[in-house]
């Protein structure tokens, strides 16, 4: 394998780095990086089109430093601020987000939570399907702005703000205000309120914590086409455990319970329903918003959509017994379309149903003896009504669409990101490392439309498709489109396009992101018989034959996560960091993680543990085998949360090979994981014991033999501290020195910068202290 | 000065230890320890003797590994069980605690943790006046037993029982359930409430946080000798800041809210209320107890209390804004007797009662301009009515008899333990490494009764004193009287005794504790220019000249805690199995501790550190000047509670002298202390914050260049684990590596077996490798 270490540098110096950094010193690494949210600030995202192709909308902070979101449109190849929250003196410019986070409703907190969304202001918006309505959240409040001009509104609602989204006909706005569903006219400022929880443990229009956690499904209602009903999921989780999630830096706080589902207990009870969104006589939430009309800059020049009289509440029926989770929801031109799953989630059906009666009628069924993996952006639909879906084969994830297998073998199908017409735009990668975007159209069949070493994804509308992405050398966002002002008609309907944007004209829309100070020197390796993928990095003052290094392996190493990639991500600037600290860092990844096909994937079904550590272990013994100055008498492995766990089975099964770990977030017991997630891979506690006994960490504290760090966010929601606690308390009554990091107030991705800064030089400062005493 | 350690060695083989521990071996010593309760169990202790002088009862567990409490009898030269909860069937006998505890009131849950009561089983117990019906709570249940024979009878109560209490006269129970005061008659059951809380934050009978842990009073009610009236406190926390607390580890439990008042905020509402106790007409608190009779063995044949018609509860009058603090409280024949004290505890006022009219009239000022201390059993009166009250000059605490001085200069008085007729019995010490118990009568002046190292106390009545205490060689409690079969006659009455226990037959009452596996041999040191009470632990194989020992500093070194005395404590113990392990360790009380004399114990006004660091540093120095054998650079420092603040601080302080610490449960910052415990030394945080800053380890986090160990108790509702984790944060913050043990469902004073045992091998095994290191 070539080393293209060149390729792989940024271009050394960084012209707007501020004078403080611009020297490029590692020592100034973890401040920076901690400060940039992980190299995110600065750097556009959530991209969306318009469906002329014209209008390019996304967020980005102000800054590489700046943790404020601005709502941004991108038009006629310049870039215009939509909404600033600075300016609206909504959100202060620098420090923590603490304060603006104080402000936020729970709901809100939660789901930013599950997106692991650290940044602040607009960090999230909805648009009607013009994409000349555009509506946000910020700090509880809802706020409304066109896209062709005038300035934000705020708009009057019934109580903070969850999830605002525009009807596609953008007059009216819907929203999630203390577990109930609202509607408020953009007209007139009338709040109606749709749908209410009947009871403090139901919601309607938010997601479930695993649906949001482990489904990829962020979101609780979808507007219909003709913005008349909306498709509505009710959550009731009465009969779910309860965790209590307290902060003991900060005993006055009152603790939070939040209904966790841990594996093998009860999920909650999830329904969907459709209800009509009657302009007439709404029923206003609040005098407040009744009497006072909102001044969206200009009325929306569409014709009022009338509710037919009498229309009541439909419930969607399918066997929610049987099929217990609601994987997904949409409504297309063909009506709302769902995708259903087991509780063993062997099964996954597609499901369409009738908006009038709530009947459903299975459209597909998809069925694995390990599990079904859910790709996002599917199930979905063509104009014409063709299905588009996954399609396994053991070594090939496919795409099918419309009942025929329109992706070759070896190309590994990660996400739908379009559909529109009868085109298909979707991602995928043909070796593990990269993440490409291809378009599938009937006529044409299959087109990649990135190029070179990254990990790239899409957004497309009217011929103008958005391509943003990883390259080895930083963020990237171009907006490919047949010309910036392409008449509207010729993209609108769903017939073959007239232009391709592959040989379009490209503009880019700037990131605003900080270069790292170190810069990543990856060597991409194949290791072992398994031809692992695998990345080195060495420090940068390193000459080989000057003597040997300590090896530091970086694993997460676990499902839904790849770190061996070629992309400048934040992880391969820690791991460089860590390599001008004095390591040699291997990064592998091993059986479970994505990217190489479904058997690659499931090579961990019912053992978590032995397959993903016999990986890294082969890796660093390949490695080593090839590079004379790895130091296998040295060797420490760090990771979080599946890499925390890794981490720490490294230490404790194999402590002839790794002589010092940091777990930060690890879950120790899979019990105490979510059902989703954690039955997924291991099954129902009380069927396989042995899977989840084989796959924790608890149960086999006595082994350590090695120092092991233990690092815990105690305001962890996802990995409760719970599984750091009792493995310690595991450790102490084994007689087992090891040593824990709680970090109060910290979430399973700590959000404060003084930690994230100060945890790598504490980690980097434990790992040489344990190997100099090995 | 001239080491004795003969005289403290134990007798060497304990013929009752078990097989696995008989071999003396220091590697059992830890289990030991946590499975003995720290020595506590077999131990016979809360001696009570009857007002005849014929019977003695006590509290005992069944043995050294038994952590199930009986109460006996000890009379006419024999002892007798009267409540045995495992023949009851009441407690298992053996295993953990938690079972039992799982069913106590959450109030004595509470009590107990205040008490830092590890045991189970009886616990603790009150008697009437003539000790022959004795009233005890079993798992929340009522328990009678009569002292002249019969089964213990349970009492069906109107809930679970907290603090039961036998009239005077032996025919009603009071209690406390759920906050409100009962009554019970043990002729039929019939069950009154007399004072029930007027809403959640309120109780009735039961003493506020601070006086619980702070004030030494760990009661809420106090029956009149008449049996008729009940002095009774009323506690409102409605005004006091929440605290959670909660079990990460265990995140379904559901938190804990108390009132916790941290200095500066505000105290809970104390008041005083004189209920009537009217046998006539009593309401049935429930049908069940008044429906079922209770066969208390024989009825008690004194006359009926009949209570005044249409008597009403009075409230004691007092200036409670100015003297917010109830410190003690009783009542006697002359009234009700209390002591309150103002917020700065500058003054401590001693008023009689008036129990018609509930007004207050000052019997006495006690002023100080540091802090008045609280003296236990004080203030109280003679049977003619003298006041018994400390009294302070710089260099002693003295008695006070009717307002004369009644103990020489140098005789330090520590507690008032009982005072019949004239006579009042005390404890004090000439030299601080020993308490012992004290006469004084008027007609014979001073008398002291112990003799020989150790710190005793003494319970007595009726011309029959209990010697009570632990003796470098251990527990021992002695029971002294004119004779077995005395006849009542000679000591009833307050006249002068006819008898005199100085020259009386002794008998002694049994120990079942096992004797330690390593048996302490401090060499007892005067050090410095203040000659600082110490105690040096030598390895019992270390041959001087062999080679230098790493130092262990193992202090409290704070307000009300010695550890430098002559006695087997359980600490002397730990102390001399870390010297079995490898150190020379050294234990020296400096400023601020007690026994020396007020000056001594105010030296820490406004500045609990740098006295106490300082002389811990002289203590060290001195005994290194002494003895070449301690290795200077490699000096260690270990401590909890306060004894943590101190080791934590060490390292911070004067790394050149200290180079590793483990701090356990250590009050980082002194502002989330308590009210009444920490304003006493450093005043109210408004007024002098430098006191805090000084006094606090945060703020000084970034000077820490040393290992150090935090260890923390999760459910410590007393130094609560903010405290570790706020100081943790800061260090990260700062960048500073230390390692934290977090202990899960771990109190102030860690009760479980598991973590008690393995904590000191932790601890063991951090200090060596941390002195390794350096």
């Amino acid at each position: 394998m070539t080393p293209a270490d060149d390729s792989f540098r940024s271009s050394g110096a960084a012209p707007e780095a501020p004078a403080a950094i611009a020297d490029r010193d590692p020592a100034a690494f973890p401040r920076q990086y901690a400060r940039t949210r992980r190299f995110s600030l600065g750097v556009p995202r959530q991209f969306g089109v318009s469906p002329d192709g014209r209008r390019v909308l996304f967020v980005r902070t102000g800054g590489g430093s700046d943790p404020v979101g601005r709502l941004w449109v991108f038009e006629g190849g310049k870039e215009r601020v939509l909404i600033d929250p600075v300016a609206l003196g909504v959100t202060p410019t620098t420090g923590t987000t603490k304060a603006a986070e104080g402000r936020l409703p729970e709901a809100e907190r939660v789901r930013r939570e599950r997106a692991r969304e650290y940044s602040t202001g607009v960090v999230a918006y909805a648009a009607d399907a013009a994409a000349r309505v555009v509506a946000c959240a910020l700090s509880g409040a809802l706020w409304v702005v066109r896209t062709d001009g005038g300035a934000p509104v705020r708009v009057p609602a019934a109580g903070p703000v969850v999830d605002p989204r525009p009807s596609p006909d953008g007059r009216l706005v819907a929203y999630v205000t203390g577990g109930s569903l609202h509607v408020i006219a953009l007209e007139d400022g009338k709040d109606r309120q749709l749908a209410a929880p009947e009871g403090p443990d139901v919601t309607y229009g938010l997601p479930e914590y695993v649906a949001a956690e482990s489904m990829g499904r962020s979101r609780g209602y979808w507007w219909a086409p003709d913005s008349r009903h909306l498709l509505v999921a009710r959550v009731d989780t009465s009969g779910v455990e309860r965790r209590y999630i307290s902060d003991p830096a900060h005993p006055e706080r009152p603790p939070r319970a939040v209904a966790y589902p841990s594996a093998g207990t009860a999920n909650a009870e999830v329904s969907l329903h459709i209800l009509p969104v009657a302009a007439s006589g709404p029923v206003p939430a609040s005098g407040r918003a009744a009497s006072r009309p909102v001044a969206v800059s200009r009325p929306v020049a569409v014709p009022r959509p009338v509710a037919a009289s009498g229309e009541r509440r439909v419930d969607v029926a399918w066997d929610r017994a049987t099929y217990t989770y609601l994987v997904s929801a949409g409504w297309d031109g063909h009506g709302p379309l769902i995708g259903v799953q087991t509780r063993d989630q062997r099964s996954l059906h597609t499901l369409a149903v009738d908006p009038g009666t709530g009947a459903t009628r299975t459209l597909h069924e998809r069925t694995d003896p390990a599990w079904t993996e859910i790709v996002p952006g599917t199930p979905a639909r063509t104009a014409s009504g063709a299905l588009v879906l996954p399609e396994d084969t053991p070594g090939t994830r496919h795409l099918n669409v419309g009942g025929t297998t329109v992706t070759p073998p070896g190309l590994q199908v990660r996400e739908v990101v379009a559909v529109e017409g009868e085109q298909v735009w979707f991602t995928a990668g043909e070796e593990p490392t990269a993440v490409h975007v291809w378009r599938w159209a009937p006529a044409d069949g299959l087109t990649r439309l990135s190029d070179g070493p990254g990990l790239f994804t899409a957004a497309a509308g009217g011929g103008t498709v958005v391509l943003s992405g990883l390259t080895p050398e930083g963020p990237v966002a171009e907006v490919r489109s047949s010309g910036p002002d392409r008449p509207v008609a010729c993209v609108r309907g769903s017939g073959p396009d007239t232009a391709d944007v592959t040989t379009a004209t490209a503009r880019t829309i700037a990131s605003l992101g900080e270069d790292p100070v170190v810069t990543p020197r990856p060597e991409h390796l194949l290791l072992g018989r398994r031809e692992l993928r695998a990345a080195l990095y060495l420090p940068s003052w390193y000459e080989p034959g000057t003597g040997t290094l300590p090896v530091l392996l970086s694993p997460y190493g676990g499902p839904g996560v790849q770190l061996a990639v070629r992309a400048r991500t934040w992880f391969a600037c820690v791991a460089q960091w860590f390599a001008e600290e004095g390591f040699a860092v291997l990064v592998a990844d091993g059986r479970g993680t994505p990217g190489r096909g479904p058997a690659w994937e499931k090579a961990v079904h019912g053992d978590q543990l032995t397959p993903a550590l016999e990986d890294q272990t082969d890796a660093l013994h390949a490695a080593a085998a090839r590079f004379a100055y790895l130091d296998l008498s040295r060797v420490a492995i760090r990771g979080w949360s599946f890499g925390g766990f890794l981490a720490a089975a490294a230490v404790l099964h194999r402590p002839d090979v790794f002589h010092a770990a940091v777990a930060g977030a690890a879950p120790t017991d899979q019990r105490l994981y979510d059902t989703h997630w954690k039955e997924r891979f291991l099954g129902h506690p009380r069927e396989t014991p042995d899977h989840y006994t084989r796959s924790s960490l608890v149960g086999h504290g006595h082994l350590l033999r090695r120092p092991l760090l233990l690092v815990q966010g105690l305001a962890d929601d996802n990995v409760a501290p719970a599984h750091t606690l009792r493995f310690s308390a595991e450790l102490l009554a084994a007689g087992r020195p090891h040593s824990v990091l709680p970090l109060p107030g910290a979430g399973h991705a700590p959000a404060d910068p003084a930690v994230n800064e100060n945890l790598l030089r504490f980690e980097r400062d434990f790992l040489r202290s344990a190997l100099d005493k090995n």
